[in-house]
């Protein structure tokens, strides 16, 4: 697996296990003296920090994360920053199911495929809490972003059937429930709906919505690295996410060219689109309107009924997954996903410092 | 723009502009002793090339392709392989208009933006021919897929409103329509709505489906480089892909646990899944069952009506896009994305070699 | 600085300064299934540790090594292995001089053009202590090359003019003199030198020379990735070392055709050169034979002797640098010239394994 | 072979054999806005063309280079430049004897071990061609760094054992004489020994130097992409490099920290070193003095003399290589060194664009 490097200029390199020592993130490029303290990091971390609210586990950790590198006397200094959360809860406990059964919806299976063997104690490399290193790392991105007066925000725009539809996206109520939504009425029912699930022992999924303003045109690189290919490379490898999309996103499929054209206007010497179908992005480039992408979160895998699966000697069996686990993780994926698109921003914001020789003349000369 | 590669062993390097004199790739990485003539390369370019019927443009290129390194008496040599196609049909032409206006739904604007300046002619490097290069590396990552028993496959699944549902999908009837798509009938219908936007100078756009059948469960690196993650970023890279999703994509948002779980089930010896809501990805890793991933494709952005927009200098104004463009790009995409699915997967069966030590061993004890 | 990472396949993160919490690496990419523990990194560890002997540093680590991830029940699992050593001896002290003044022979000067400040204390991530990261993931690499039957050994052939020729190598001896060369007669004589120089307040240099066996031929991608080439990197980015050459080296220069190349010649199937002067490396590929390297060291830098310097404010100066330093940092850089080429051919030798499609096939079908 | 790119944003990828149809260069990421015209680099290509003196090969090549893309109106566009030059003299004649015979001193042997064939016309990809490749890029580099006021100049400073001493260089003298040796005097020695050597059926190497002027302090990434390591890789991965070093190289390995450290002065608020023992380069990071390089080049393995080899089947054999050889390749490789320098510098200096936030904001805000 040496796939844990994300990004090219702002590179960011996760490690760590579920029930291991730790987890843990190195970000190697964050320019030198940007203002930065564990604060700015733990404010992330608390976001996605389990034991919250009654729809996420109980798990209980402080995640309490560690500068060990790369910052002096408050400012970066351009070597690498190394982040470590230590692992706390690590109840000793009977993983003899998990590890003789392959859990349906898990990594489990393919993980014994490629490496041979896998540690089962809780998912392993592929349990959630990998994570914690994408939001630490998230948090120094924004950090960064915000000095060039870039915000990016994540919330939930749906759980299970509860869609927010446009009208009803009020951002200043994402912060009032706690399932990050827009709408604090879809939220009660959503809320609802959960418990009707957990009384089942089943889940749910559902679709985290990212937007990001204050963006100059022209991030993203034109051929593989465009800015909403590095975003669904960034998003779609978020553990449960199965869509990406930008702007319309697959509703454009059923458009006309005519309705999905954003067409240019000026205004005092400014440049903007009169509609955002396209959610920000032209030709892989930002085109200066707001970005916005959705996430599919599906349901959580890990469900207390009993079902069907195969042993890792290749026998059929039942299983039933005991634990703490979060009947939906769409609330806890919010600051995932706000995480890694500032994550992928920041690398195209420096990747494109060297497009031309303007930028380049800036600089040097 | 240095992202211009794509692949960490198996690596493509496109090259080339609409109207310069030719378009290109460098494969890089590719394994010794695999057969290889122009001709495998040059039946997938066919299926590209415009012209072919009269829902694409009728600009007539040859597109034929030479191979300049790499290859001797007939197999890759290991060293990089050099495709060259050279544009022909480059009728000089007034392109003022479009040279002093950015193109409403085009990357004119933030391609000035970010460099300065645009090669205007043709939309420069973010014409659709810059997925010339992307085609014929995918023939040849099809050809070393091949050898391993692993097919790659993609068609047309829906074309502006008119979408196949699954029971009506019989690959079968794929070639036997001009459109791509595996149902006759929906082709049939979906022909006469392009004919009549043609008459209203709109366009629409559709969804591309890609399966991939034969992968060995495994392939995909658990955190970054997932195997849906790389595949987001690969078909996302598409010119006018908007949206990608595998197995139940967003659908999975609003299901439940219970109902999206596959089921793992042993027959034979053999682990297999009794449902594949996955779209045969689990934990990033391929797990054995079909691959399935679909891309939204936009409406064609060039149309031919009267568009809003503002010229380069700032000013109002509004645009007419003369010239041949296609009402519907889908068809033509098909090949695209089943070619950097191709690439993705010949990337990821490489860099899977090294998993563990008993692929190690297998090569070098 | 997003130079942090060596590597393609066996990639190396390394982070941390001088006098920050900690230093460490993460190796992404190790296969899974290798059989690794603490001991086998601290072994490596204590071979470059301070203290050891009158000619180095009397700073006292323990530099214990913990690892934090990728490690389960006595065998790397396939991610990330996350290794930490904890800064003990970070006595507090007076860096106020060091503080305002640029080192002459060190990176002060080009550190703070760079990012604008530097953190002063001890060479902040420009300290011998970076070190630590690339020998733990040397340790790493060392036992997986030990499965394959290649050893790679590092030593000391020259301390300022102190140079032991062929003829006197015996490589039996390096374990029993404190400056790791095999020659204990030469090892006595530099020894006096040292001490000479210690007296007046200065320092030497001297010259590693590092030998691999076992390697299979073909090791090295044939361009820009040869495995000279990445070896020369990776030996050349250690602190001091200045020069690099392969087998003859600057001696080639002088010498004819007919006298520097191998003659091939086969013997019992096995085909073998009868002389040596290519290093073991051909069209940067290992051709079989023993491979050698060498790297200059420059003396230690830090010497107590008063030097002319410049202050941070542009003044001119004195300034003289106390503090234990080595007189000599060759014996101990012998091992991380050994962990770098340990890393190296690693890392090639992952690479080589999809050089062809007979080696694609033995692992697949 | 997915080692044929080399930079990080200022990449390169080259391709093609000695003997197909043609051999090029794809660069990537070069900024926008710099003038570029074919001239401009077939002046480089012809500073390495052959048939040049009569100490080159007679092969007779016009070696003319075409520009495929990346070039707008005379100025680079930011997209990738493709340039192409074709085989011309692929005389035909029998290769029966290289093709069964591995050629002493050659990648034959390692590279059949590796790919499990070869391409034996000429070398194929181990071919001295490959630099025309790189030639053509490090003209590119060398015209945007001429823009920012830095140059990069090559010469031959030894050749066999006729070495230019420090005090008879005299750089106005690199192109009055064939070897583009800086003192007429020993060139005309020089010549005189290469000629024996031909009429002895042997060759000889020589020393490359390679000076950088202009250079702003601070390029150079700290840890494993530091400025010399980088150009260490660069320069090693020349066909016939066997050594490289800095400054005082290998000699600062015999001399003591009093002689080499470089004292720091400051003069009218210029910062500068009264001597350059380092050759430019401290912690990994440009110091603002010139940059000194040398590169050991081997004799010419190809020589019309009897050697004894061996064959593909393993039988012991003899080998006369026949053909038009150089009988030294050190002044063709003067204009290989040069490149390789100048693209590597390109990528250091658009790298540590990002290195802090001053730079970040002097281009965005």
């Amino acid at each position: 697996m040496s796939g844990s490097t994300f990004g090219k200029l702002f590179r960011i390199t996760t490690w760590g296990e579920s029930h291991g020592p730790g987890i843990g993130v190195v970000i190697d490029g964050c320019p030198a003296g940007l203002p930065l303290c564990e604060e700015d990091i733990q404010r992330f971390l608390d976001r996605r920090r389990p034991g919250q609210s009654r729809y996420t586990t109980k798990r209980n950790e402080a995640d309490a994360v560690e500068i060990l590198s790369g910052v002096f006397e408050g400012k970066t200094t351009g070597t690498p920053i190394s982040l470590l959360v230590r692992n706390q809860d690590q109840r000793s406990r009977d993983y003899g199911n998990i590890a003789s059964l392959f859990r349906p919806g898990h990594a489990d299976y393919p993980f014994t495929e490629k490496y041979g063997f896998r540690d089962y104690r809780g998912g392993g490399r592929s349990s959630g809490r990998e994570t914690i290193g994408r939001v630490a790392a998230g948090a120094v991105a924004a950090k960064m972003l915000e000095e060039l007066g870039i915000t990016v925000r994540a919330y939930t725009r749906s759980i299970g059937p509860f869609h927010i539809p446009d009208e009803k996206v009020d951002l200043s109520q994402v912060g009032k429930n706690s399932l990050y939504m827009p709408d604090c009425a879809t939220a009660e029912k959503a809320g609802e709906y959960i418990a009707s699930l957990m009384a089942e022992k089943d889940s749910c999924g559902g679709i985290v919505e990212c937007i990001a303003d204050g963006l100059p045109a022209g991030l993203g690189e034109t051929v593989f690295d465009k800015l909403d290919a590095l975003l669904a490379q960034a998003v779609m490898s978020i553990g449960a996410v199965k869509g990406v999309e930008f702007g319309d996103g697959f509703a454009a499929a059923a458009s006309t060219g005519s309705q999905n054209n954003d067409p240019f206007f000026s205004e005092d010497g400014v440049i903007s689109k009169k509609s955002n179908h396209a959610g920000g992005v032209l030709g892989g480039m930002s085109d200066g309107s707001r970005l916005v992408l959705r996430a599919a979160v599906k349901p959580t895998s890990s469900i207390a009924r009993t079902q069907q699966t195969v042993s890792v000697t290749g026998d059929n069996s039942e299983i039933t997954v005991h634990g703490r686990h979060d009947p939906v993780i769409v609330p806890r994926a919010v600051v995932v996903v706000e995480s890694m698109t500032a994550v992928t921003i920041a690398d195209l914001l420096l990747q494109n410092m060297t497009a031309n020789m303007d930028h380049v003349r800036k600089v040097y000369l």
